[in-house]
């Protein structure tokens, strides 16, 4: 089974690579499924129902969040009509939406998904950990599902590696989100979790974060706003992960950093070639 | 000229990576100058008077440090004679040891090494901006040295690539440092200077950042601590990043990430093969 | 009904005036119920066993803690026996010892003493709202309590305080520790719920925060530690609060601070005079 | 010499406050000086010129801030014609305005007066201990000043402590500002500066820190915003510290809290009665 995992989409520049680019990679790869973060896509803070809908049309099976998920107030009401579309799980008990689903992949598996945060450095919101326990022991790899995806939303790298080994022969795919920096670390860890610290972000590396460089220069040199943070808008470049699942146990068979277009390296999983 | 600049030094197993292969590279790619990050050599905290002279003997021109210089007391006093250790420059005025300094490359270049910490998530040290810029402005690229490499040791992608954007065109290399996870954002900022938000670590990357993962573990799970962080002991990655600098300019000229032995994906720059 | 609660315990000093003056306070005034934090109890950091047991043989009904209740690791041990000992509630489950509990006081009242941490600029765990809210539900004032006492250990104003307005109606009373200063905003609330943001520590306040000032002096002016954290040993100012609860309501008829000894301006309650 | 400090004036509220009450108050206790901390005048969030025109024309001799200065963006202008208004000392080199100046009290003496911030928990600027030195040693007590007033604008009591242990026996007074709660222990460091934790805040004290509670409960409660933080418009509470300094030291001779309407307990300082 063929998954595509892709990082914070930023502004205007990230959604066009997503839009763009996506469709021929489902055709090209025979993805089975695709999970996209949507967090950023909305001028650099939170998503619309347009946008979400826009990622769902180029291909994405499931849009995940993090901390800028209610930046576009909208995603409060929308959220609720829009299964595909999740927040984070360890929002307070009655938050709208859902922070976990189950879904049907192209393929036919039962994949579920789980968007997740964390604390250190973050937001205090409830213990992820518990929460992710208790998602997976709802619905368990093996059992009701085929296949099951983590994006945890954090940080720090410490905070991040420890879901990584947490869930490890739990699930099929654990991937931080939120740094907007792919690490170069992805591996399998040792009872079969595919993990990577941080997908990166599909938006324009000429920037901070995706941000046009000179309000978050100002604001370090000088610590006083002058204006607006501003999605830059050079050419994105797609960063996320492929992950190759074994359909039998779910766990990871390979996995493989993406990366097309824009400033940084370019990098294609060569088993999908 | 050719550069390679290494990443936290972890405990026995990062030292045993870095005493074991970096005489190797030091004469297979003829480097002409070579930093590591020593701030985790010894047991993961900190650094001995001894480790710092194991890892000079294996090649290190130079070794630079962060929020963990201090660890070992021993530090504050051994620093004094060891002009190639570095600690963060931005401590205050009367902080024993030095931030910054000029040395002689194999080559004869004069190479400028700064080594700086970052203040988000950090704690509180003077103006990493002011600072680095003092170090420049009395020792400017092209001027007094040939070349100019800042380690900046932080936790957030922000601050590191501000950093990287406000030396561009006057710094060789800007490498982050800290969160013991290598990124994939190498790459030349448009006034050519070599940038790579963070170098990773030269660590056992089967841990939570270079730690037998129990205690991570248990600290996230129960928030009480069970007992002491110890280095974890796998074969340790050397991670790095090579940078080739033009002579003339004293700017990259290409930069690729090192990555050798233990459990990450392994790379080697392919100017110098 | 009378009821008297003392902040942090710190050191010797702190001790030393606790058990020098509480049992006379039980007797001049009568107290029903006496509630002390003992988290800084043993040296500065944590409580053991013989302490919380000094507390209690001195007129103390409940011991609560803080961030430091672990800090001396036998605490993990004693607090299963030691049933008038709490840890914050909001700890993770399974956590040793409990974080609410019901007592009789001397005038036969069934006192709910619930004691929580904050999470802002603190350790990240459980949501302190929903945990109180939980305990509050399982045991309601005019119901199964007839007085409830709430100590919320917490960093910052603004938390405590909607702390004291989420349960206001609902408690006897709510006090905030962990600042180690008194604040002078004790108040009724309006519907019935003695509040104060913090009710101080009992300690030597010629310190930072009850510790001998070199120490702390020393890592704010050269961050770099040299030393131990020391309690300071000067006379302990006894600081806390009298609260004169209703006995058919269980909400508050007068609050009132409390500071005896030491170098604060000292204090009493008019109305047990 | 008698000076009188006020703490962080919040919205209309405390405005009304100061200056329907400091007047009479400048009259009756026959003032040399006043400062106010203006940081949260305007809404609750910065000040303007107007306000602080209202503050000066009320009596104040000078208007300190804090974290919040910037926050009516013509602060960035007006400061630099006010000299009367400060801005935190700490800001980076270049920044708008001053942070210490030197004022003639009514009595004829020279008061320098230092506004600086902490940075635990808060913003990092550069070092305030280092400022706060630099300040002291262009203008000492006894020599170009004939009395000192140190606003230090912090989040947690250890700073304003340890400020307080720094610069005692040379400066007539520290006050802590931010939390907007007084606290209880002011009082004489050995060497003779008056010292308090926290003055408080000239607010309406039903509620979270000077605002309508229900947004600050929304938030620790569901943690996502559902609308803006508005000021509570309660009668507010004169909140402050007066201090009588020999006029031959300049260290203090008395101090006490002074509290008038509003919620909380009502004090005023004997020693000018
Ligand atoms: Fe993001
Ligand atoms: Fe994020
Ligand atoms: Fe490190
Ligand atoms: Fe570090
Ligand atoms: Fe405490
Ligand atoms: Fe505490
Ligand atoms: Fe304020
Ligand atoms: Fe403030």
């Amino acid at each position: 089974m063929r998954l595509l995992f892709l990082g914070d989409v930023v502004g205007r520049a990230g959604r066009a690579a997503v839009v763009g680019q996506l469709p021929g990679l489902v055709s090209r790869w025979a993805l089975d499924f695709v999970v996209v973060n949507g967090e950023n896509a909305a001028g650099g803070f939170g998503i619309t129902e347009d946008i979400a809908q826009d990622l769902l049309d180029a291909g994405a099976d499931v849009v995940t969040t993090g901390n800028h998920v209610w930046d576009q107030r909208e995603a409060l009401v929308f959220i609720e009509r829009q299964p595909r579309l999740l927040r984070p799980l360890n929002y307070p008990a009655g938050t709208p939406g859902r922070g976990a689903n189950l879904f049907v992949a192209r393929n036919g598996a039962r994949v579920l998904v789980i968007n997740a945060m964390g604390r250190v450095f973050m937001e205090p919101l409830d213990d992820p950990f518990a929460a992710i326990e208790a998602a997976l022991s709802a619905c368990p790899l093996g059992e009701q599902a085929d296949a099951v995806v983590i994006d945890f939303h954090a940080e720090t790298t410490s905070e991040k590696q420890a879901v990584g080994f947490f869930v490890d022969g739990r699930a099929s795919l654990v991937v931080g989100t939120h740094t907007h920096v792919p690490t170069a670390d992805h591996r399998i860890l040792p009872d079969g979790t595919a993990f990577m610290t941080d997908v990166g972000m599909c938006g324009d590396y000429e920037s901070v974060i995706g941000m046009d460089r000179d309000e978050p220069l100002n604001r370090f040199l000088r610590r006083i706003p002058a204006g607006r943070f501003q999605p830059a808008n050079g050419e994105a470049t797609l960063s996320g992960v492929a992950v190759e699942i074994d359909e039998t146990t779910g766990l990871a068979r390979a996995v493989h950093p993406v990366r097309i277009g824009g400033r940084l390296s370019q990098i294609e999983p060569p088993f999908w070639a």
